[in-house]
């Protein structure tokens, strides 16, 4: 038990007094309550409090990337937090039932009192889009204006200083480039990789030349289809096609990480890799869920405004609409299965890379190498 | 657009600076930051914005239901708050899978900090339970202390007072025993509905006793559970048997409200009737998603505690599901459901009542009665 | 209890023999079994039983709206149905969950062996888009090949049916023609609204004028942004604006049945109006879920199968985030919101309509006009 | 491609045809059709395909632990195998609000037609509770009868021979018991443990003697308190104690294993007790999820008929809710937590150990040992 003079109490600890007196219908204080107000301010102050959640998370999980090392412990706990993000994004959709309570015209009552404040101006909101890894070249621009425009001075400060800082999916990019296994001795993934597609098409293209159903156009056909893929698979083998495709904007990260995060997804069943690939997977669900939320959102204020301008003068619907396509963190990771092959035609991997990717807990260190699964147990 | 000196903004509206600062760790006040102490204070925050959002809907709704007449326009409003209380309400249960992703182990990492603080003390949940209807005698005690012993003095002074004015199952009470329609010129819902009853499990009754395949055993058997049910038939239509059932605490809604509310049910698709079954809906959603949140919070803390008292002393587990058990509010309603009989059984309406309960929108008022389903359309 | 040789059981009123056993795996058959083709078939019949139970639903819906009269008791019934649709509509969204748990490599494992088989040959599917209001015309092509030519040629034949009958929102666009109270005598709906929305623009405008803090550039541009507001509420007003804009595709509903859809959400309050307001609810929580699921639905496919294309051989993301854009039903209910006005400016309804559209049930009907609150009750 | 005669489209893979033949209506049957029994008999049929994944997934989990070894790609793949049957759980309670938009009086419409079929009779159900780990002397009983008693004859044979099986918590309970570290050469997890436990209550009792502040009183009732602690603890600790516990119904779990259950919660991000922590995790999620779904089956079921019995005779609520309360499968997972202390609290590992725990990946085997994350990477 802590020591203090009296005991703490529940709304001591939780601030009470100031929280729940933070809620001031500008409606009130215009002489006009409008009942439906009071759900606004709940609900946008709930967000902003989750957003509070989201970032200190995001400082841990940073902080577990921003060495030169990432050790399993920390994975675990990286993991652990992304997971939570997951849930709280889902939290934060479900908010958006709660809202649609409210009519069009329930919020007719007080939009006006409002105007130009908007939740572009909400600063957390921003600071997790470039905390994960939005960068501003990236952000869709609104009425021809940056986004940011509608910051305070002093929130556009916090903002640029964020952009300064490495992203999340810099520190994904980082530690996926570190990942050892894809070029050890005698083993180069790339490589055994791309001779098994091509393998693997060539074998199709052989099956479609040889098949006596077919015509001469369909199999023209099929063929082109085959080399359709083949050509696709350059922009994973081939480090030039790779920079062009960067230059378009359809690759973000960079060659050697993509490779890596290919190899974690193809071979996720090795017990060293299992951490690995639950954190890709956590933050596609992060990329996934936000971008839910974003698509939700978008159809709940074409509702509740149609096609009128929304509270900070934007055509809301639209540019929703929009950030939900375009401002994706880890779209990547989506395009990433493109590449997948099936596990029957997968090379396996080398023995001892493979005995080097299981746990080993020799005891007092002296057997070395013995494999956990060879003694049974957890 | 409001006049003001500056524009609005969105932190202003939202008084971000203040609600951002009220998240103060106990862990790192006294030295030893635990990092989910943020989350436990966020979800705890979250919960009682969302409890001030419910006493406020609570207002209206109970302004509606406060005087001697409440008009269907009044009802509508009515169903609206109701609704966006079950809305709110299953977004606290969804607020408990964020707080699921705080492991046991973490929450000890501060949990002896805040004793003896503990959700308990929380005086907005105190006043929705009793608001809703819940009386102090109907409350399971805890430590066989009441529970309110552990709110602070203030708080208990406000508590009383909510005890002291009608809550909400009081004014559905009386708004129930004012309906009309059970009782009118020539037409006694009770003593029609008593007959139909009667008459049912008479017919039934002659069809096991007709039945050829059932032996003598079986026909007293079978003879003996009609016999039950009709008994079971007198807590409704007996008055007596309705006062002791009270007594026992298995009746609280008096006779007549119970009596409508059985008409409300059984004739729910007459016009003048949709309105007041979708508000008995939706009292009974408010009471079966707070029972279902008292049972998942049960759950929760049996989960994060094991057998160890609760943060406030309490032995948090049980006594939290038996409050899902007991803290029931409008079980009558649920309860009631035993008494419904086939459609095909339903005595049918009077004409002159069934007319009179639908719309009537006789253009200028001068053809009195035209019904509006006579001339099509919404 | 129902006359039978013998018995009723659980499995016999379920099929389950027969349910149960129509649960064959490709992958099974091709002697390669794959884990995760069980979950693949099961929610895929999942989706299809609840299409079964929406399409029963919207049978029971149009039926209602097939006459030339909907009555009250009507009304409340196919409001009933829509709830349930759309509690249908919210548990598919949830199934995304569950099959997201499959992982694109596991996929893989029997993808190719249901090549050419599609969800796009989901017959049921194709019907409830049909039946709610997607015509021909409207569909997204996909490959420059309409979607219908993947269906069986008999189930082609269906969906032509189909096409051929009216559908809900041509239904609901006939009961909004029929809606009594927008013109009746003496009153216009239409005319007293523009004056209304005339009134409220010029007054804007004035302060706009009057306002000494603007600059001439100022005033300048926010009497141009009220003169767009002015042109903007044409397309309600005006019937040859309105019949342009249908012919662009930005309207699709009749000038009759926007006002009328447009009176509804004005004075919803009104007791007459609350199921129709309700009704138009529901239709739009039935659009936007379903718009929902496409956009979910399009992004779980897009993590699946990255840029490939889908088991029919589409290149599934993009059609289906199309689909999730133009594939709307009751788009126009949304835009409406566009048209409202807040409350404070809205023109009250004549003393003898509001009365007309107030219940009565004057008992008896001698009494004639008696108003239900008068009496208080239910 | 798959080779077959003729390409399988999406109604083959499905069997739809069939499968949407299987909701025949019994008041169809009857002459008497109730519109709602659709959604009752799809509901169900949802249900019993959902449990037939569940089953399949059983199927692979329980194989992964059939063996006397589970390696860590074993664990990795029963991890997922958890997660799917968790999601899919959450799939069945979300179908129970789809369920209750089915009112009383709609179901009253079949009701009887259906008796005595009964969802007690869903064998699947009873396989699932079997092979999860419920015992038949742990069933609760109803009417005085055994459950399964409502079985045909030939489904009792089916759960007979589950039961005579391992259930997965047997095979949970063996795993547990394998673990290894918890007693190695110059380690043991208990003794270390209990000695940590012990001092910190010393070190409580102390502080609550020295201080000046409680009277003699209040001192006497903290040791009390203290003491009570030290005595629980036994449970754990001492065979004896455990054993009788184990006698009384308290804990069903083996003395080791909850000794191996208790060390991997405390020491769970030592990397290699990540995925086994992960494990007991997703196993009460199993439980805590069923439990929610029983209890939340047993509200709509009160809700629908009330106090009758249910379809098959039951009194429902009563049973479905002591179900909720008695059939539990980890409860003593749950109940673990109780013997938790603070990780500042919480007794060191040994280096060798430590290390042991941690991945080794060396390349080439020669180097042993060296640690992976002294390299750095994934």
């Amino acid at each position: 038990m802590a020591k203090r003079d009296k005991p703490l109490t529940y709304a001591e600890h939780l601030q009470l007094e100031r929280l729940l007196s933070c809620q001031q219908r500008q409606s009130e204080l215009h002489g006009r309550p409008a009942h439906d107000e009071m759900l606004f301010i709940v609900v946008h102050q709930a967000y902003e409090l989750w957003f509070k959640v989201i970032l200190f998370e995001l400082d841990r999980i940073q902080d577990i990337f921003s060495g030169p090392r990432t050790d399993d412990s920390g994975l675990g706990a990286a993991i652990h937090g992304v997971t939570r993000i997951v849930e709280v994004q889902k939290l934060l959709i479900h908010q958006l039932d709660v809202l649609e309570t409210m009519t069009p015209m329930d919020f007719l009552d007080f939009r006006d009192l409002l105007v130009p404040a908007s939740g572009f101006q909400s600063l957390q909101f921003r600071l997790i889009e470039t905390r994960l890894g939005l960068r501003p070249a990236e952000r869709v621009s609104f009425d021809e204006r940056p986004v940011d425009a509608r910051l305070e001075p002093e929130d556009r400060v916090r903002l640029r200083a964020a952009e300064a800082r490495p992203s999340l999916r810099d520190q994904i990019e980082d530690w996926l480039e570190r990942t050892p296994f894809i070029q050890v001795s005698g083993y180069d993934f790339r490589e055994v990789y791309r001779q098994a597609v091509v393998d693997m098409l060539e074998q199709d293209a052989a099956l479609v030349r040889d098949n006596p159903m077919l015509s001469a156009a369909e199999v023209d056909s099929e063929l082109a289809s085959i080399e359709v893929s083949r050509q696709r698979f350059d922009s994973i083998f081939d480090e030039a096609r790779h920079r062009a495709l960067v230059e378009e904007g359809a690759w973000r990260l960079s060659w050697r990480a993509l490779q890596a995060a290919l190899f974690i997804n193809l071979y996720r069943s090795e017990p060293v890799l299992q951490l690995p690939f639950r954190l890709l997977s956590g933050l596609m669900d992060i990329d996934e869920t936000l971008t839910n939320w974003r698509y939700r959102h978008a159809l709940m204020v074409q509702r509740m405004i149609g096609r009128k301008v929304g509270t900070g003068g934007s055509s809301g619907h639209d540019y929703l609409r929009r950030t939900a396509e375009l401002h994706r963190i880890f779209g990547d990771l989506f395009a990433l299965s493109t590449f997948f092959i099936p596990r029957s035609r997968l090379p396996g991997l080398p023995d001892d890379l493979r005995r080097a990717m299981g746990y080993s807990y020799a005891q007092g260190g002296a057997q070395g190498g013995a494999r956990r699964d060879a003694e049974g147990g957890a």
